[in-house]
């Protein structure tokens, strides 16, 4: 049997793929649309490669009243609407998968008891790339056998920060099992300022920025004799959707919130 | 309070590392050698870069009957040594943390027996690698998302067989979690025989011979818009104590045998 | 002074992309467009993300008669029209940058004849990358020093051919240089078929297919404790487009023929 | 007919590899060593890997009076006595390999000018590794295209000094022909310092250290849609001996002065 799916966001970079990926999928069912602007169009009309008549609503609560039959509410909208969104799919006894960020500690702990009262699950994912969450685990498990370790991340020449927030993550991580030491030579010289990359812990974090790149990340863990590199390249945004998918297979399974996709992974 | 370590094998590939290892580790103490041929002589006599006058036995008996405070028996003799060796330390009550292969199932099960009787460990690890064994582990996770999976090994062109153990080991792991499925377009043709590699349940494994290499494997994880590749460099022999180490330092706190580093890593 | 284009294809892929290119570039102006299915209109009717109001021609003849001050025509239709419009592109003293396939010996001959009774230039390149067009220059040099050298392809997973164009054509470079020998040791033994790869006079090509790839090539030259790696990742369409400018500039300098890029790289 | 062949510094970390290559190559013959401390000994007994009974001089005056078939000299001794066994090689005729370092520029200009009027060639290279020199040389061609570039060199953590010698040679070289533009975005912002490398004219360039690395460099240029990597990997010494063993053959063909592999690759 299908399950029965309402995506938040249909118009956002994440959503619109959500859409594409959701009518594609056997086992997925499309029912409806939350989107701000359209309300009661068809979701053929306002997305033209889209041939599906979803309806359209601007009102989450309506939309729940109306569809009888959902399962899970797949929220990639903005901040703003997330909380209010997670809250009442909810209270509808329907699992969120939430890829919009910005909730509160508070909030979070809300949404947990929540759940967990209505007895049914909800993921709250900051990133649904499967490939760069499990490189993080791995790197973070690998740390504690390697204490020495290089980020390199490779970016687009766009990206206004250096380092990424993925490679600031990926180094909180592996701080939390790496041995703290000062690596390289104790007496090693930067002949030109910088080469040695940015210092987290005494672990170096470096970052490239070309036209020709998108998103990658690469970890390096050496020790005598021996490298072991974990790296993710990310191209496209449909990454994120096989991280989309596996959640809305899993919140069915799970119970309470499930924050991050690193612990169902 | 330093470990006691006795290691058979000393002029061997592994052992003749792990001597100078044991010896430059503050937390271990070479107490004695096991060697068939230089009964009665000391470690310096027959390894002319130690200077560490260590009696040698041909005799496991003999030796671990006089040194009365030995801990833990490091085996990297020859195979038809190892059995007799890690019964006999097992026996004395000596945890063995054995790189010696041919082990059959029949005596794995009766050193295991034996250690448990005896409440200690004892750890047979055919790879001390810990990069190459944890490489192999996080490809066998990742397989449970990633049924797309391309293997690339690369080693200097001495070697005899393609594709290497190692990949062969690999490629069983990954099954072990991934969904069958046969890779790249269902029509696909090869204008050249051989260039898409060999074939494992539908997944590929290829095989680079060229000088200037050691020993490297890669293994590529694709899927849409995304790929996750784990790697492992090995350029030296040394790269095999990183683990004997740390199973000298685990064996003391486990019981009864455990069978590859992956188990314990 | 602006250098004024005209290009043939506005529609394709290739076409759409020179499009956006040329009027994104300040020393270029362009000035019409050939396309078989839409005379008389203008380009912002038929191309909706283009604001340029620029004429559109079916027939090349017409357009070059009309428009006086044309300096390169782009030809980027299809191959049963390449020809003609290069011929009469020299015809009326316009220098034609080429991507279209298709011609035959003598037709490349003639054209470049014609192009030298004229004294201009007409570059017709089937690579327009300008990375994998350096990759390819590069491989066939490095082979004069490396006769050792394995090539490993990567391509998406929806490619029906094996190995890829680029792999051939490579192959084809290095042999120019490369001293033959069969690679790898003479005894080595293949367990699983295909392991090795394809066998070009000795040398070794390796073909990838996996999701999250798009093209993709490594060549690897490797000798006593070095290796030599040239690599071109290809993510996107608009890699070709350095290549097109690059020849509009290039072709005003030139006189008669230049066929591939790597001839004036 | 072989090659007749002196080495200065036999006992050295190249000279000692020298020996083993020129005893190795069918080629090549040896027919004496320098060596300011083993005077009228042989080979054989100051090496005792090695089985030739050459004869070995202090004073290489003394040696090529008394050799009188010599084609070479291998020149890897030590910056002191570089410049005169060099200058002798010539004044008798001999032509000279030479790697050592500490060469004036009055000094090269007169050992040019005095190997022009013997008609014979003198090769002095810095750098004999041929795929260092080719990655250089392929990263100031790729220049000329690409302005965007970055260089990532990782070595052993017991270097001192980052960036490395060869990523400043590499940048140097790049910079001749490159459009000089400072890459990446012109508003970005280090939140952790030293992420974005050291910068050279705008180009930027990353310093690795681990334990397990030896020598390696990466020169990634970017364009739209692609990005092109040129890689040198070396692991060992015997790296160096393809390039000495390319300029015993190719001294015997040139004239005067060529400084540097690049020049003559």
């Amino acid at each position: 049997m299908a399950i029965n799916v309402v995506i938040a966001g249909p118009r956002g970079k994440m959503g619109s793929e959500a859409v594409k990926m959701v009518l594609n999928e056997e086992d997925f069912r499309l029912v409806a649309c939350i989107d701000r602007k359209n309300d009661g169009k068809t979701l053929n009309s306002i997305i033209s490669s889209v041939d599906a008549t979803v309806p359209i609503y601007d009102d989450i609560e309506t939309c729940l009243d109306q569809q009888k039959e959902v399962d899970v509410l797949v929220e990639l909208s903005v901040p703003e609407a997330g909380y209010k969104h997670t809250k009442c799919a909810i209270n509808h006894g329907i699992r969120p998968v939430v890829g919009t960020t910005g909730f509160t500690e508070n909030q979070l702990a809300e949404l947990d008891e929540l759940a967990k009262k209505q007895n049914i699950g909800c993921i709250i994912a900051p990133n649904f790339a499967i490939g760069a969450v499990l490189m993080m685990k791995f790197a973070k498990m690998a740390a504690s056998y390697f204490p020495d370790v290089d980020i390199i991340e490779k970016h687009h020449d766009n990206k206004l920060d250096a380092p990424s927030g993925t490679a600031i993550k990926t180094a909180e991580l592996i701080s939390e099992n790496r041995t703290v030491k000062q690596q390289g030579h104790p007496e090693e010289k930067e002949t030109l300022t910088g080469a040695r990359g940015a210092d987290v812990d005494g672990m170096k974090v470096h970052s490239i920025r070309l036209p020709g790149l998108v998103a990658h990340q690469e970890v390096i863990f050496g020790s005598a004799g021996q490298t072991l590199t974990i790296k993710h390249d990310s191209i496209d945004r449909a990454s994120f959707m096989d991280g989309v998918k596996f959640c809305i297979e899993r919140v069915l399974e799970s119970k309470g919130l499930t924050y991050g996709l690193e612990n169902i992974l």
